[in-house]
């Protein structure tokens, strides 16, 4: 696609000079000329002849429009005349709008009026740009018409758009079907859409001053699309920068403060219950083989290890300089650790921002970037990284190793997930605490885990994205390899942001994220739960190699429930081919249902469950199995569980690896039974239809996001 | 309101002797009148000049339909003219008309030409009825136009609707926002809607032959509602009756059956592994007091019990018959169980309706019906009733006695309940399967334990409901009283019905019984968890006063996805008034935020939260009250779980009792924390912040449908 940015940029420039943040019908036309978006034929008219001449050369009918600098409402101000079909209502439109700009505002600046060829039929759509303080840029679809904006039915994506993006936007809406054609209706050009969204994607990219657009509305048929009205809202004044190292900087000092050989603490202790006594305590007794030097005003040795006044005593390099002493001691010790050359500093004291503290916390993000510091926090309870035995925290140790790198931005999430962590027996590469993220934020972690052999899936509880950009860019980029999980908290409020724009009114925070996180592979987790099972249950399981589940259960009941949450779940349960419901047939009664689910019925014994699970690993037809396992005498738990495992790592021997979930019914010994699968590869769950599926779906959607399948 | 029902049964009698399914367009206006129901001037022109002369009496403009009961879509047949303003287009527009419906059914009964008032303006809605096979006449209310159809926002009600049910559905619709004006738009007259609504609903209720209907569209506006278009289908053919005994027939029955005094137990075996033996066992061991006999065609005694061969050689009354004997001999042992006058029989085995064996199923009910027996099942594994220690089942027994009580169409499902509440220690009245509901049904056991004192709550899992007519009056009657959740299965399947009406095509299942659960105030349980937790946490909650929910929590991130927690499930966070938020503030850090969440930061000590709890339970603006526990050093787990029954029960000794709800973020004593709250009255739950705002959410909901407040 060709851009004329020349021409933008010199109207831009012209209304920056005469102080105008919002662009003229007709500059906004010129604009949308330059970046090729079809607008309809028109024309400026200084007098009542000259638009009388423009509508006999542009064709009737025509609608007239008001064009004013100081005129930002135009319908409101009665500067809007529509099917204007002769000469002579044209002539006589000139002077009513004329006379009704002047009545709204006698001090009008009034350039003259537009003469637009008038347009319509097709269906009405919308398509705008935004700018949001976190992720930028973002451009937005939707349907035209009071119900959209009842319903808010719209979309978003981060510019510039793909096409792919842009497509991904004409189904992105809840009533996407309209396009499609209704009641008889042709379907609309979405060829042209999706270009009409690009280009508006592009120009503001382009040109970071365009804060808000809107082509509204837009009338696409089955023909084309073209943008009936436009407008433009300016804002001259710069974004101001967030600091970014690049990718390879992010990574050199991230490994060295996640991974590092050398620890000095600050404000060590041999005093029980102080957090620098509590922090030598983890990092001592969690098995980390490094270098620790604890840093103490007066000691001389704390707990067997010799003590230093400072980091700048101490011989050799340190990677990462851990925090306990109180707020008002940080910045001294970080400007000793800037001199010091250290990369990385772990914030655990609170008393900064989160106490109103600001200054507090401007004041040691400015020592950390004159001495390139990376800080974590402040107002955390440290960090875990299992694979080098470090327990750099106040908390208490954690040791089950794992692949499944979590962390949270309150300490109190943190917590649950230590919690959950050590109860379900989940394998962990890494809890990190962000707190106030004065400086390390989620795209650090991101970039640190994407590099990291130890992580296989980065599961994040936060409540903002300071810089959502960011964020995205990695996130989209790391999506690809490995899955990354987000709860996002505080997502049923709503963004109260000033709007002057249509789609800005309509841009809620939520919606938003939903968008961005769906754009760049993010898997969204609803709930605290949601977060904890799917970072256990993802790396579990292998990825599927296609679109075909399966449900296979002795529970009909259980059927039906595991079916309702592959719905709930964007599964697709496969339609059972002639021969394959014929192999299930031939293992389960008479009486039993084959199709899918397949309900091998209650009274089964083991060798039901075994061939029927046997055959849906072994067709190459079936991507991935649910199993509906019901409590009986016959195929008592443990047994089921144990001939699941013994299948699955038949199959796998020859090197046939699918998912399998598994959802239990039965007494408390189906618990055992769950735990049992779980810790070999199979996420099971007593009691529940619905979580196992949920973690099924939440990798298939991974899979789907990095065009795995 | 005043109907003319005579009007409507003569025209309907006249639709039937002519053999018509359909009414013409002037039948259906004649019908509209007889109820009320506004529709615009109009008549019947059987020549152009009649229809010149009758659009000069109604007015220009006009609209002109064809009349034939031949031609239903009028359409498409080139049969409807719009905007008619001049005789000369009334009388060309006759034969146009005319011209067309020949063209397009050479062979149909033209009965003329309807000329009616042009109307337009206002909102578009559509009103409606349709027929349910489960639960009969339904009336729908929806918005007009294509977003509508294809989004699916439309709103059901049981017929007749109340005032109150016309009025709830015009707030049912995910576009309400509509009706009350946007964009400057004046709102409707709803008064207007809904007396329109109302009456449509009385007549279907009066002539169940209506099986369809479509007031579509009707044009809404701020003066009142008019219907542009009816259109009536019919269905001559009687409704099955089912058979449905009166409450106190139930009540006398069930209540023979659920709390026997004594029980027969037809294939009682001393032999290890039969089904017969483990039920003997399970009367036995469970402690049932009352008298047992077992039935046997050959043996003495069995687990030292006379035994006897048949029921009718028992001497005195039997109250019920559990049946543990093979299908095919369930016929003659229920005749006689029949003669002996028993009331009620449990009916474990399977080999019916499930395995295709539909006429042995029929046969046992026709048996049932003949001798007055309920029938529970057949296909079940039984029933619990623990305040008379009865286990009238062959799963293991079950002890913890509470006032839960729970039911399942599915043996997996019931398996499944048994084993979370043992695991839970979740206190129950009753577990009682339903299978394939020959007989017995969830309207019978609500029936039953709505005047069952040791039920509080009755929590249902359904797969269909037979008769969902029956089960929505008892449920509304009921659900004033205890709360009823219901789990409804296959809820993702949309009905595929067969439908030549709009209302009836937008009639997806699902929809339907979201509807009508609404309106019969039961909870829905969207997940099997959340039914065991509802049924586990609802009774422990004393019903809220009102609205005012405060969350009190010691992590700010907890707070955060708790306010996400409360918007997800319908709770308001109080406004903190000044003086309140004043209160809290005394007693927590000056960092910390009052407003609600209060946050009263993470290293308080056990005085901060006890102070903030009893100043919540104290003042009477507040009526509910979640907490949020951070674990730390200084207020460990149990240490905060003591403190909180503490001021609880402080409190209730004042009279002062307020729904609690706890989510626990720490690690794993934490649990041992969370189980020691819900033991005593506070629903709390380790490493998730959702659940136990989805618990109070749901008593709310209960609490609201009931009109407690």
């Amino acid at each position: 696609m060709a851009y004329d940015k020349d021409a933008v940029r010199n109207i831009l420039a012209t209304a920056k000079e005469q102080g105008r943040t919002a662009l003229t019908a007709p500059e906004g036309k010129l604009v949308c000329d330059a970046y090729g978006i079809a607008v309809p034929g028109e024309g400026l008219a200084k007098s009542a002849a000259e638009a009388v001449e423009l509508a006999g050369r542009i064709g009737f009918p025509v609608v007239m429009k008001i064009v004013s600098p100081d005129i930002l409402h135009k319908t409101e101000a009665g500067g809007v005349l529509v099917g204007l079909d002769d000469a002579r209502k044209v002539e006589q439109g000139y002077q009513t709008i004329l006379d009704n700009a002047k009545r709204y505002n006698a001090k009008a600046d009034i350039v003259g009026v537009q003469v637009q060829k008038m347009i319509g039929g097709g269906q009405e759509v919308i398509i705008g740009a935004v700018t949001d303080p976190s992720f930028g840029k973002l451009v937005a679809f939707g349907l035209g018409g009071v119900l959209v904006e009842v319903l808010k039915d719209i979309t978003f994506r981060m510019a510039p758009a793909s096409e792919q993006d842009a497509l991904g936007m004409l189904d992105g809406i809840a009533a996407a079907q309209v396009l499609k054609g209704v009641r008889g209706a042709e379907p609309v050009d979405r060829a042209a859409l999706a270009n009409m969204i690009q280009r508006v994607s592009q120009l503001v990219t382009d040109f970071p001053e365009i804060a808000e657009l809107d082509l509204n509305p837009v009338f696409a048929s089955p023909n084309g699309a073209i943008a009936a009205d436009v407008r433009i809202v300016l804002d001259h004044a710069p974004q101001p920068q967030r600091y970014r190292p690049t990718q390879e900087q992010i990574v050199a000092q991230m490994n060295r403060i996640m991974r590092p050989d050398t620890v000095a603490v600050i404000g060590a202790s041999s005093e029980d219950g102080k957090i620098g006594n509590s922090v030598m305590k983890n990092l001592i007794n969690g098995g980390y083989q490094g270098k620790i030097y604890p840093i103490h005003p007066k000691a001389e040795e704390i707990m067997g290890m010799t003590a230093y006044k400072s980091v700048l005593d101490v011989p050799g390099e340190i990677d990462v300089a851990v925090f306990a002493i109180p707020a008002k001691l940080v910045a001294q010790a970080l400007e000793e650790v800037g001199r010091k050359g250290i990369p990385g500093a772990v914030l655990i004291p609170s008393g900064f921002a989160e106490t109103g503290n600001v200054e507090g916390q401007e004041e040691i993000v400015a020592i950390a970037r004159k001495h390139n510091i990376r800080l974590m926090g402040p107002n955390i309870y440290g960090f875990y990284y299992t694979p080098k035995n470090l327990c750099a925290t106040f908390c208490t140790p954690y040791d089950v190793k794992g692949k499944a790198a979590l962390s949270s931005q309150s300490g109190g999430i943190g917590m649950a997930i230590i919690g959950f962590s050590r109860s379900a027996r989940m394998g962990v590469s890494a809890i990190v605490g962000l707190g106030n993220k004065s400086d390390i934020d989620e795209d650090d972690l991101l970039t640190f885990f994407e590099q990291d052999d130890e992580t296989e899936i980065i599961a994040q509880h936060c409540e903002d994205l300071k810089d959502g950009r960011a964020f995205a860019e990695a996130a989209r980029r790391v999506s690809k390899v490995k899955p990354v999980v987000v709860l996002k908290a505080g997502r049923t409020s709503l963004g109260a942001r000033a709007a002057s724009s249509h789609t800005g009114a309509l841009a809620g925070d939520d919606r938003i994220y939903e968008d961005v996180f769906k754009q760049c592979g993010v898997i969204r987790a609803r709930s605290l739960r949601d977060l904890l099972e799917f970072a256990r249950g993802i790396p579990k399981l292998p990825t599927p190699k296609g679109e075909n589940v399966v449900i296979i259960t002795g529970a009909g009941g259980s059927g039906v429930l595991l079916s309702d949450a592959c719905v709930d779940n964007g599964l697709s349960l496969m339609t059972m081919p002639e021969d394959l419901d014929a192999a299930f047939r031939k293992f389960i009664p008479p009486f039993g249902a084959a199709g899918n689910p397949v309900d091998i019925t209650g009274g089964e014994p083991p060798t039901t469950y075994r061939n029927t699970i046997k055959l849906g690993l072994e067709d190459p037809r079936i991507h991935a199995i649910i199993l509906g396992y019901w409590h009986t005498i016959i195929t008592p738990p443990m047994v089921f569980a144990k001939l699941v495992v013994e299948v699955k790592e038949e199959m796998a021997a020859k090197g046939i690896e699918k998912p399998i979930v598994a959802s239990l019914a039965g007494d408390v010994q189906v618990e055992e039974a769950a735990e049992y699968l779980y810790q070999h590869g199979v996420p099971a769950y007593a009691y529940s239809t619905e979580i196992p599926v949920a973690v099924l779906g939440a990798k298939y959607k991974w899979a789907r996001g990095a065009g795995k399948i």
